[in-house]
């Protein structure tokens, strides 16, 4: 059962600020309802050696690690080759892939669209009735394509790898009051309840009707509510917005 | 003169999908515009340990590094304490920043508005007329705030601080062809250019003219031009649908 997780965000595009990164919270999302905690997310440069570093050093500390980008026939898409490397295999032209490259393209198939097969051999192909392409995934890393409406569909993929990972209980608390105001509170409930993950954000601009969002979030069911209490006890009534 | 930058997100928010990361992209673009290249970013959770682990790993190979989050009063907010750590610096109350919130708060100053002048002992309090609050520096780290608005707003520090660090040129070409057709012209123009960097990127769904978008990026002039006329002079001309 996998219980945290890393990203690696390969792209050029995103550094240079081409593009907007959109996929860190379609995953997010998705991890922390399925219970798995997302620890850490590194975006780095389409370069080989750079991702191999990256992959070693996450795989190692991670249950799964996610790859997001790099993935395709180009000069560019390099992804494939790292994580090969990372895990010390060559790169291998898997049939059940190219066998499908062929059916869909027929005799406009070249040897760039074969490419698309090119996987790190011992690779699982992860497939889904709706998805055409499989996924490749290696080890614990999962390669998911970058272009952010396939990465939104793959997240089937992931569901379906990681159901059962466990749960997250979390609470929201909306508070017509500043930072400043609720920060002796905050201070006592986070040393109080040490084993809930206490956050506070607070909202700029006058389009809401709240000052500050506090959330409360953890493993423990129990935990987490005798922490909701507590903070609802702590926040004057004529202040408290709402909870969720 | 800074040539290259890493970014340092702070935000269990944004690691939990709470919030979407809007401040990569706005960082992205404001270096790339300026001359500096933005090698890596990592977005971790709000601990201490893991912050200073990265920033001392982050500042030691990048010329600047920018911080996002994890500023202001309350328990979550440790950034300022990671940074201190990572210069091995006492955390200090700055005079100047306490005036400004006295000022400011008048009457209603807590202890709690106060924690926001604590910064590492040495820093740099950079300002610019329009902001209300200075921004932390210390040696080569720039410490902003996560809030969007604010993110934003605070990028004229960093306009006035890098300026004068160099250029990219940049040309884009949009065209009426697959990635798979665009591969052998793309592994011959790196090949033949290896001074800069090619981009390709696939255009996903059918609301556009063209189908994938190449990028040349460097910091020579004259090299980028050189690979743009080779590119399209590679390109059949009714599948160029434009370039800039």
């Amino acid at each position: 059962m996998a219980k945290t997780a890393a990203a690696l965000i390969i792209g050029n595009e995103i550094l240079t600020g081409k593009v907007a990164e959109q996929n860190i919270y379609v995953m997010a999302k998705e991890l922390f309802a399925l219970g798995v905690e997302l620890r850490r997310v590194v975006v780095c440069a389409d370069e080989i050696p750079t991702i191999v570093r990256d992959l070693c050093e996450l795989k190692a500390s991670h249950d799964i690690v996610i790859t997001s980008g790099g993935v395709g026939p180009t000069h560019d898409d390099v992804t494939i080759k790292a994580v090969a490397a990372a895990f010390e295999q060559k790169v291998v032209r898997a049939l059940p892939y190219e066998s499908l490259l062929r059916e869909h393209y027929g005799e406009r198939l070249t040897e760039m669209h074969l490419r698309m097969a090119d996987v790190p051999e011992g690779a699982r192909l992860l497939a889904t009735p709706e998805l055409r392409w499989p996924t490749v995934a290696v080890g614990n890393v999962y390669v998911m394509p970058g272009v952010p409406q396939i990465f939104r569909a793959k997240m089937a993929i992931l569901r379906e790898e990681l159901k059962g990972s466990g749960a997250f209980f979390s609470h929201a608390v909306y508070v017509a009051l500043d930072e400043p105001t609720l920060a002796p509170l905050l201070d006592q409930l986070s040393f109080a309840h040490p084993q809930v993950n206490i956050g506070s954000y607070l909202h700029w601009g006058d389009d809401a009707d709240y000052r500050t969002k506090l959330t409360i979030d953890g493993r423990s069911e129990q935990l987490v509510e005798l922490c909701f209490q507590d903070m609802l006890a702590g926040i004057p009534r004529e202040r408290l917005v709402r909870s969720e």
